[in-house]
């Protein structure tokens, strides 16, 4: 099982969504050498992006000096992610034109709704050399979208990996397994899986994901990432070391780990009362994790404007 | 499937590996206040013990009058626990006399190897009035003990519940299959499941746990427990709510949970890397509750004891 499929560990980028993609340099040069050691195929660094308003940090623009330098000492395939939303085909030559020979693979976040708007964006990617990631998001709803399971076919030939995100962190294994069968059976192409924290189904998500098939799993070192956070890239491979006899350096591993102890105190990612509610109702934890980061709302309120948002109630 | 199975919350008494078993006053009577309000059958409030050397907090020895206490604000059926191998058939007038109409039911912490004595032991307390709940341990080792399959057949109208202990965090879902399956070909006693989240996997091995005939789930608040912790009780009720339609007062579980918010902070209980290398070789993570906690040795100098330990090597 373990040769079979992949690991993309994505923690500078989804990690980012606690720093505003500013890392201390020491820690990611810490992190880069850590997962050299380890049974890690991709490292995906961030965005590559216009710039944008406000304060953002170097993890969200990706200068290439800067790719440059995590590619002199990284012995991984490097990754960077498009938000679909903001990147047209026009704006490929200038955001990736120059890591062309730096970074293997570029992934796009993809709306369900815009999957046709990011077929053309990847043709454009595919041209220039990279390798393609699709990140659908809301897998959970996509039998909602009218067109969308038939419009798979058009992928086949243009991403290299076809990624169902559970983006509300709530699906159950059995969901995996029936999402992979309806994919499969519009597209030939490979999948991937990448599963939330929030009822911490993430590792028997992933599991159930590579036993159907699944070619690729996303992780993040502490499940650090967005709201209540991903799977964690330690108990994947301490499992799979366990149960699949795939070598892991501990040492490599619980340095990885340990590099990230002090943002994990400061960030207390993880999951929580409220992104359990979100993910078991499929409610956005983007609205979750700006309530409870701001700290204006007490635990409660949360709860409450949660409860009325799934039964349609406008807050006071 | 809710009304199918009953709840146990064992906060105080597993909670109490952290806290010595101290717990501020009114931390406990704020929990009891709010589980009054949710849908949870019994709360485990602690042990019963003769004195042993060396400090431990109230919650260690629940004299009656702090029992009486919290009977008399709660409106759930209150549990203790002992320790099979502190406890012989003539300590039970002393300890559980005083408690006859406050305590519901008593459960034994049994050590496979000692199965016989429990039912001994079981017998006693069952005579005296109160419903019997076996807790035995290592359920992923059963096999390995000679006559322990054979011998289930004598559990029948002794215990009232037959816990299956995942003592090591792990098992995964097929193995909680596979043993209720052993057991129940032995014995027609009600079965019951308590799971550590070593792997993170309570939820998923609990909820197929319940699908597979268990009558009864062991969970606590935040997963406050001895090492990597248990199944969040909060999980299980929220996840209950949104898939199966349980009615929960969000705010009661809210309080339930922002009461323990300091304590976590504290102690830092969860899972972490070591506790996952535990959980997925199954060795004990009482042993590295010690090595974590002391903080003397080095993350990476316990993993290493932990390979070796594992590969039989001694320890430097």
């Amino acid at each position: 099982m373990v040769d079979m499929f992949k690991i993309l560990d994505c923690t500078i980028r989804d990690g980012g969504y606690y720093t505003n993609w500013d890392f201390n340099k020491a820690l990611v040069d810490q992190y880069i050498e850590s997962m050299n050691k380890l049974p890690v195929d991709y490292l995906e660094i961030g965005y590559r992006s216009k710039p944008l308003q406000g304060y953002l940090g170097k993890y969200f623009y990706n200068p290439s000096y800067e790719l440059l330098d995590l590619k002199s000492k990284s012995n991984k395939k490097l990754v960077v992610i498009l938000n679909e939303k903001d990147v047209r085909v026009e704006h490929l030559d200038e955001l990736l034109t120059p890591i062309k020979g730096i970074i293997d693979m570029v992934r796009i976040a993809i709306d369900p709704e815009h999957l046709g708007r990011a077929i053309s964006l990847a043709e454009g990617i595919k041209k220039m050399g990279f390798e393609v990631g699709f990140n659908v998001m809301y897998m959970s709803k996509w039998n909602q979208y009218s067109n969308f399971m038939g419009d798979l076919k058009f992928v086949d030939g243009v991403a290299d990996y076809f990624y169902m995100v559970d983006s509300y962190g709530g699906v159950f294994p059995k969901d995996v397994i029936e999402t992979i069968g309806l994919v499969k059976s519009n597209t030939a192409v490979k999948l991937g899986f990448h599963g939330h924290n929030n009822l911490e189904l993430a590792l028997i998500n992933s599991l159930t994901a590579v036993e159907h098939g699944v070619e690729i799993i996303d992780s993040t070192v502490w499940g650090m990432g967005r709201g209540a956070g991903n799977l964690k890239t330690e108990l994947l491979l301490a499992v799979l070391n366990s149960k699949y006899g795939l070598s892991i350096d501990f040492n490599a591993l619980g340095d990885a780990v340990s590099a990230f102890d002090d943002l994990l105190r400061k960030y207390e990612w993880g999951t929580n009362l409220p992104y359990m509610i979100s993910g078991s109702n499929s409610l956005p934890q983007k609205d979750v994790m700006d309530w409870v980061t701001t700290r204006f709302y007490s635990f409660n309120s949360i709860i409450r404007a949660l409860q009325n948002q799934k039964e349609k109630v406008k807050d006071n």
